[in-house]
């Protein structure tokens, strides 16, 4: 007979899902009601309130969608582009190829303007790309891309498309709640993120928001959105602004106790003061790799705070260290993807993982475990250097 | 500030989300491990391997989808039929409807097959469609229809399908795990569930299964399914046979620790067992409402146990019944969908829900509620005619 699962108590300091805190796993366990609960539905209400104030927008297209980020990205790019559509796509790092995957089985052309993995997204490329395609109905970029530790500078992309008369897709699946992101300030016009980062709620659900002019652009298509589950006009009819909603789907209603915990959470807090927190533990953490002898591989003035790239040492095996620190500490860190692999690690302080523990956790275990294994580097030196950044 | 949520302690009779057991919540809040933890990973074999205990199917490509039922249902509609396909479509009730929605969004002809809401699918006239389309590709019909109760003869259905040469698409939202669902007996093609339905698992996640007639056939496509999300050639590379697993997307880890739990218990309990148990909860339930004076609305051969359709006695208000079931006993029951709204209430006698406790307190709820209305039923006799099925 096969038995009741019991996950091992980790540390969650990779590229997401991020730690999850006690009061969002007890608000997940609560008993389930109806999706169509008059009690559920001013949950819903209030989510979309929470997930207004975290996107900084009063888009009244603003609402989880039941699914994964994966699925947010989706949802963005069938409602906004229709087939035959020209979108011009950032790619500097694995999320822009994801994002030409779903231009294409719109239906439409993507212009990819490509960038070496690790760096930013250079204005300049995206300016001449505009220019060479004049009729591009839509840009598409990742705010802070997962896969290397990279922000781009969404403020300035978002202007250059208006400037151009272009929608903007916006992945901020791992920007929200960890870096500035003002969606109305900006003028983003489609925006999604995930529940598992910077949120530190359980994986599984996508916030998104949509501008008035992407609300206006859907309402002009002329064919269906290909898929019925995304499809934001009878998404809407569910957690739109009446009180008689209209069955769509059932609701993750377990998912849902969670994602307004994790956003309660985050407005006692205050969005300035998450983002502050998230930047103070990311120096701590990053004193302490460089004083290892360790390198981070992106440009002090391009990486995320809540997503760390460090170099490995040579000849250190990437798995047996990851291996080790979740076999011994409990701790899990990322692997690098495509051209990093095997070069780089991932580190998250993403959201309730953006702690003081954590990082001297990490720092802790890392010099254990590269010591033992006799890697170059300068062991006993990280604590106290994290420390002096927390003024200690 | 806004507050933390305390949802009510209801009772869930409707057409899901059914009652959900203290085992499978407690299972939900467990700390959140990441989605390529080889924990996870063992946990998402056991997943499969009772997955296909449930429908009753050793094919490999059997796992559950990130998203909920409606996902499900895109997944088998996306990955199977191509632009230019033609689908006979059965339509008996609401999901029929949705189906026919799905296969045009394809790019496809929906050739419909329509029935009374509240009848089962009449073979005959899906006879007449194949031989009105001997080219059609697929057959499409809904096993259990959660908006009217009725089942229809799936086996029979699929023996049609494979007559002709066609590729089935089952909806079994409501019957995987309330009545016989026999996926490799019947050689269903491509199969859908859901995890709030009989499983009583939190809703959210979508059970499918695949034989190899229809990996073959998504192996075959000329063009790329439209969905990147529900792509299940890029679903399998995560969830797939082998250890080394590609990153597709971030699954929803603490839902699967609920959707494993739900079929650990499932298992416990055997499939025939629970198939009886809803049987006979039903019978006693029927028994109840009948000597209460109500009235079934559908043929007893096509009733399902799990979804008990109830007609709506002349001069009662629907919504003020179901308001005071909710307000007074915590107790959801499920309005009518279409023409049936306002006509028939959707008893729900789900998973967990299908038990002794659910069935007599929903019966004295109903009849303290209508006789306070003066409906015109017969008080005091509906709990002892449900204990005489019960032996009591």
């Amino acid at each position: 007979m096969t038995n009741s699962f019991h996950p091992p108590q980790r540390t969650l300091m990779g590229p997401g899902p991020s730690d999850v805190s006690p009061r969002v796993l007890e608000a997940l366990g609560r008993p389930t009601i109806g999706h169509l609960d008059p009690a559920f539905v001013d949950l819903m209400d209030d989510i979309k309130g929470l997930l207004q104030y975290a996107f900084q927008t009063e888009n009244a297209l603003t609402l989880p969608i039941s699914a994964p980020g994966s699925a947010g990205m989706e949802a963005a790019f069938v409602n906004l582009v229709s087939p035959g559509d020209k979108v011009i796509v950032c790619q500097n790092g694995v999320f822009g190829g994801r994002m030409k995957e779903n231009v294409e089985r719109c239906g439409a052309t993507a212009i990819m303007v490509e960038d070496t993995w690790g760096t930013a997204i250079d204005l300049n490329k995206v300016k001449e790309a505009f220019t060479a395609n004049p009729d591009a109905k839509v840009l598409a970029f990742v705010h802070a891309e997962t896969s290397t530790g990279v922000e781009s500078d969404a403020k300035a992309l978002c202007a250059l498309a208006r400037e151009n008369n272009a929608l903007t897709i916006v992945d901020a699946v791992t920007s929200l709640g960890g870096i500035p992101l003002l969606v109305d300030a900006w003028g983003a016009d489609a925006v999604y993120s995930g529940s598992q980062k910077c949120l530190s709620c359980v994986p599984g659900i996508s916030p998104v928001t949509f501008s008035q002019r992407a609300v206006d652009t859907i309402n002009a298509r002329n064919t269906k959105v290909q898929s019925w589950f995304l499809d934001m006009q009878l998404v809407m009819g569910y957690w739109g602004g009446n009180s008689k909603r209209a069955y769509h789907h059932t609701a993750p209603v377990n998912a849902m106790y969670a994602l307004h915990e994790s956003l309660v959470a985050l407005k006692e807090e205050g969005l300035e003061n998450a983002w502050a927190r998230h930047s103070k533990h990311h120096a701590a953490l990053v004193a302490g790799l460089e004083a290892m002898g360790l390198d981070m591989l992106v440009a002090k003035e391009h990486r995320l705070p809540q997503l760390n790239l460090v170099a490995i040492p040579d000849g250190v095996d990437d798995a047996a260290v990851r291996s080790a620190l979740l076999a011994d500490y409990n701790l899990e860190i990322g692997a690098g993807l495509g051209d990093l692999a095997g070069k780089a690690w991932r580190i998250g302080l993403m959201g309730h993982a953006a702690s003081k523990q954590n990082v001297l956790l990490c720092l802790s275990a890392l010099d254990n475990i590269l010591s033992a294994a006799n890697a170059p580097i300068q062991s006993g030196r990280a604590v106290a250097a994290a420390n002096a950044i927390y003024g200690v």
